[in-house]
């Protein structure tokens, strides 16, 4: 299908068929697309806990609402941002600096800005960590509605209850959950949007 | 082109064609889909500034550390975040009240709801914010790719400059920048990513 036809077409899926399950590697098939997404300095904040395990899921989603979806999904990641990304971007940069896309100079420039700009400010390396980790999940839920897949990211859940039932470092902060596998019937219908010219201004910003 | 070739595809452009121009029309058209991106209660905090006129172009370049990809793309969207969306959240409910398909109760809880968690939560508020827009915007680029644009967030700006050069009322966030119009030669090849592996894991988190 075109994919402005599928951005259209998506929705936020509550119901799944509870019959159906993806394997780990179609898990891993779905993530890889999500870290095509682009990052800041290409630090790649974005983390996933794939949950799938029936076990698992029940402790996701009493920490969670007791949201049904959770365990009809046939996965429902955990979607993280790290507050210390930064730390990796030496090692991240290191293959450009090799392959001789990127000087050294450069690489090491990066790696300084980096380490000022997010080491001394948790605000911003919130932001970022939660806005990498954005931009993948929305890369994550149109690729699995080009696969013929259903998606539903929740922000319904408790933040220090997940960390702890998962083993979640301090470093990563759960930026959403998001359930994905194959709809059944009874699901809204596509909910309406606020029109263009309700959310856009040309040249200069107006309170909308 | 395929929905996952595009993914694979994209880069994050530095190199526009500066000839080439895009109408109101045209983004008015990439917004929109941009804002069929899903959002918590479909409250939608995303908004949009589209630079367009010179001028305007060469103040946001002076909030930006005089990044010439900003006057270079024929158009630069300030992404804003709303920090206050929620407040409109039971005008944006009516219509589906209206055609029976969301109970009144329903609407009035979700009101309640988001006024508490957001109106009494900055840093919740700011999340979302966040979240919201870095989902349109990762829309949008996915959409302008399709169209044969090309794309580059950016967060090398002084958030306080732009707020003034903009007029932009201070429960906007700018999430990011995001420079939109058609790539010239010269510009990065793709960079490379980290590995699934390095960034998934299943039903446990680890240190990645």
């Amino acid at each position: 299908m075109d994919t402005l036809e599928i951005i259209k077409k998506r929705i936020s899926t509550n119901k799944f068929d509870t019959t159906r399950t993806l394997s780990e590697a179609e898990i891993k098939e779905l993530v890889s697309y999500a870290t095509e997404s682009p990052s800041a300095y290409n630090i790649q904040n974005w983390r996933f806990v794939a949950v799938t395990d029936p076990e698992a899921k029940e402790r996701l989603k009493a920490v969670s609402y007791g949201q049904q979806k959770i365990v009809d999904a046939a996965v429902t990641f955990v979607v993280l941002g790290d507050l210390r990304g930064h730390e990796k971007l030496s090692a991240i940069l290191q293959p450009m600096v090799d392959a001789g896309l990127m000087p050294q100079a450069m690489a090491d420039g990066w790696v300084g800005q980096t380490a000022s700009a997010y080491g001394s400010n948790e605000q911003f390396a919130r932001d970022e960590a939660i806005r990498s980790a954005a931009f993948a999940a929305m890369t994550l839920m149109i690729a699995a509605e080009a696969k013929g897949l259903a998606t539903g990211p929740m922000i319904g859940f408790d933040p220090e209850g997940v960390k702890r039932e998962f083993d979640i470092p301090d470093r990563y902060v759960p930026v959403m959950l998001l359930t994905l596998g194959y709809a059944a019937p009874g699901n809204w219908p596509r909910k309406p949007r606020l029109g263009v010219d309700e959310v856009l201004a040309f040249n200069k910003c107006r309170e909308f």
